[in-house]
């Protein structure tokens, strides 16, 4: 049994719980969060003890880690946890500050023990699918790839102003899906977009609407186009075009229902939110953690791809700005 | 060119008279019909002569009629092109008398010309794609099969006292087509009906919602689901289910859009009569009568298989009124 | 906490037992099976303690008993638990004798606790949701029910021997369905079937392929068609036509993946087998069990529901073997 | 009856020919073309005149000229029906020189007669149908467009070396459809594009995958991707997304047709090429012409929209070559 503690008891926090404790293989053994209620609630249910500290948990025997806390405390521990030779499974973003997010990254690199960045869509099986025909060489070689993301509704506008906005915070899982499908990292970005959603978004500096191009070294193109809010649900698809033919992730419905009814054919429609659509992802992501752990090979989002995912927002949110391509720097702390 | 008479010229022979005028290979010379304006409108339409009686027909160098006039006349006219030495596309049904269809059969023993009774349907494309499919074993062996045909509105009382009912006018379309597509004639049929959509077609003796299972010799089993009314349009479609896999032919939509809104995705539904979907089928129909004409080995439906389609029809007409399945008699003018 | 009792750690036993386990309102107290290692390691898996006899359960303090065993055990397990004053969730059938079924209805007259017969299809969210269409008056009023349901692979020749036929094992789901959907009984059915699949399965007295037309009091009919081998995974959908329109629910395919290709359009196709594409409603029966023990208004099948399923699908065997249609005759406790 | 004479009696020709001689308010007197051969065959077939020279169409009393001859052909012959008082169908573009369409747009001026550019796109139903739903305000206000357009196979070389590469050739028919279904005019560009099918077509200075982005002054954005090759036919689809739903106008399959076998379900793909697909937008295009001339108000691709559209690629291939947004310049004749 793999020993787990978990840092945060807030919404995510409880979905991340139940997996621990749901997996064959793994076994919750402290809960930690700023707030002791939550931690405690969460704690009692999934049969865990509240951790006093961080520090009670880097001392302790547990295995690994995972960080569901607020985004300015992800750094820390991975920090923390880093020195405490723990596993961990970290929330997306590791840190909003680019230069802190290559600090850990450079800390990590001693360590053998395996980091999972939670771009946890790289576990949904229908994206997976289309990867498994593109590499298979079923569509041939890659040309175009598109990719739309729409939110059914946007997030607070307290939320718009720390998250870094847009690009940084909803598009940014579809920077790393993009290296992830195409398997090359993009080396030039054009981003646009406009507030046609809610002003108040436009005035806390932010877009709620924004389409993309990327290119990648091997002459391919990328689009992307995101929405903070879809009147339908969300609305998550992913089309790759090849030499030899094309394959869809296609939107997934709520239930396969129809009604053919006048002139039309009604059918149900999409989720409701992203969370109802990609949350098997999350037991998935998990499991994936534990098998590396267990010794498996095993791909899964690391803290190298967190940081080019966040490499290619930056250079996005600047090419926004200039409305100019900006031209994408890795770095890598080696 | 072959030369074509046509008689009728009503709904369905404006029709056949405008495919005939644009066939490369065919030209209309002459209309008959028992009313002259109809007929004068038609024939100064698209460039042919009005014909005074069926006999002037007859005389004249035409190659081929086309009989789109009322069904009571149908037997007679076949019988006279028989005599005369001309090819016949012959509207269905021959004769509502089933006595009357055989003679006629027998009299067609001797000729030579082509006769293609109008199950218009076995050229419909996607009907045709499946039958292919099973044909050429992609599917294997047939062993069920199911076909459901409604249509959007019922007819007139007045046509439903002198059509034979729903099963002789609407469901012997599907009793043709399940002897083309299964490659066999069934040799049982159970039909069940009921009364729910106008009480005044039972007071006319008639059912408006049918069900049927027929058994072919291989073992294979048929289903047929028939309704005088669907609030969504024209519905008919075919599956064939074989011991490799499943072939649909399926529901055709007017236009391919849709509409994502709230929790439903809306499309655009199926076609409002029979005619807007079958429509081309009837060109087609023609096309293959003037390729057996000049000589092309080409599938068509023959007065024989008229014949089976009502011998199949008056078995479901019998066990209709039993409750009890019914034995097939078919007969040979040999 | 509603404490639960379970009888068989088979195949169908580890899932419910799991799904107990994972109820937040109830718990798994013991397992009974009549092999000590099935129960032994289901017990030690889920926390509970092993039963030495039916006995002990009867006599313990658990609210309620899972009955999972084989089926000749359900209607003595049945009795006992009636006896002992414990609600139940029974798999199906109760019994293939169906003197014996009565006999248990007589005797559950008294008892206040659910009894719940496993025709977990009913908590089918897609099924469900073509119901409330109905129901709440969208389609109109029923005219015609249609009913497709496909295994992929035949059961073992052992198991058609004693399960008492295509009919009594397969199609009875939809005996209990078409009640479900329709809100009235039939009155009539009539089957027919054709041995296609396995000849060894005709040696054995049964057939593998088979349609069937029922009717309703309402004069509405349904069509159920049933093959026990799909070469193309589980195959399950029906179609509701009503007056103002038509619900479909449709097929559940296994992701959402399409590749566009050459001449054709290749989709991910459907599930495996019955039980991928049927787990979740077996939370969801239980989940209704345990709400109606909580005094919550909520409809599941019971007894006299499984009661009337196996009448029809006794009526379907006798329209089997003489070739047509047959009354149905409905059995009351009291 | 409406007089035409038609110019060009090519492939286009051809289809165009036979459009004016099917239209019930049309007739083709004259046929003109460069190559005497063509302009016989297509005469005799048609009933009409071939004509010895444009001047002898001038001079005639033919209401309308309809010009299919090559590109570098159609402003001069532009000008003539100008100056002849002729109505005109031109097939698109103008001229490649966009000094030169402006001239003839200076010309158009005075002209009461109607002149539509065979941007025919306008006219198939799909397309008309999303933008009626626009336009009728059922999916809100626009946000996004997304076009995809993909030819089955990339031209000849010695094309794409006159006709002005993918942008002036290919994207044109987009750039004149985002505009009549947005209801307003792109205000900037930006392209870019890869050489990835045929190394051929980059040394012949183009490219032949291309996505662009585009501006609305309402702040909706545009993506339109262009392939020369796809694997699997003619793929042309659009959606627009609202502020209240997203409407799209959906990929259409050659025919319906399904097969379910093994894991997976193989459908009948898409038209083998952009004919197959937009042929019968040729006849309602002309129909529109027709109506036009003959007084009702009706929309139609005018020379102003021609030129706009031409302005739009102008820009779009400036940015294709120096990588940057470039803002689109109109021109208008007064």
């Amino acid at each position: 049994m793999i020993k787990f503690a978990q840092f945060g008891a807030g919404f995510i926090g409880k979905i991340h719980g139940a997996n621990i404790a749901k997996h064959p293989r793994a076994e919750l053994a402290y809960v930690y969060d700023v707030l002791p209620a939550p931690a405690e609630s969460l704690a009692t249910q999934l049969g865990a003890k509240v951790a006093a500290s961080p520090e009670e948990i880097w001392a302790s025997d547990v295995d690994a880690v995972l960080i569901a806390s607020s985004t300015n405390t992800h750094a820390d521990l991975l920090s923390g946890a880093i020195k405490a030779g723990k596993a961990v499974y970290c929330e997306k973003p590791v840190d909003l500050n680019i230069e802190r997010v290559k600090a850990v990254a450079r800390e990590a690199q001693g360590s053998a023990r395996p980091i999972l960045v939670g771009f946890s869509r790289r576990f949904d099986p229908n994206h997976a699918g289309i990867r498994e025909l593109l590499h298979s060489g079923e569509i041939g070689k890659l040309e175009m790839m598109s990719i739309t993301a729409r939110d059914p509704k946007p997030p607070a506008i307290s939320y718009v102003k720390v998250s870094g906005g847009q690009l940084r915070d909803q598009t940014i899982h579809f920077f790393d899906m993009l290296r992830w499908l195409a398997g090359e990292d993009p080396i030039e970005v054009y981003a646009t977009g406009a507030v046609l959603v809610d002003p108040a978004i436009g005035e806390a500096g932010d877009v709620d609407t924004a389409m993309l191009i990327l290119k990648f070294p091997s002459g391919a193109l990328c689009h992307i186009n995101c929405s903070r809010r879809a009147d339908y649900g969300y609305d998550e698809r992913v089309e790759l075009f090849g030499s030899l033919g094309m394959a869809l992730s296609r939107r997934k419905p709520r239930r396969e229902i129809s009604v053919y009814k006048g002139k039309s054919i009604v059918s149900e429609g999409l989720h409701a939110g992203w969370f109802e659509r990609m949350e098997p992802t999350f037991y998935r992501a998990l499991d994936a953690l534990i098998r590396a752990m267990e010794g498996e090979q095993i791909e899964y989002p690391t803290l190298t791809d967190g940081l080019k995912a966040q490499l290619i927002a930056e250079a996005a949110v600047e090419s926004l700005h200039t409305n100019r391509p900006v031209e994408i720097t890795y770095w890598s702390p080696e």
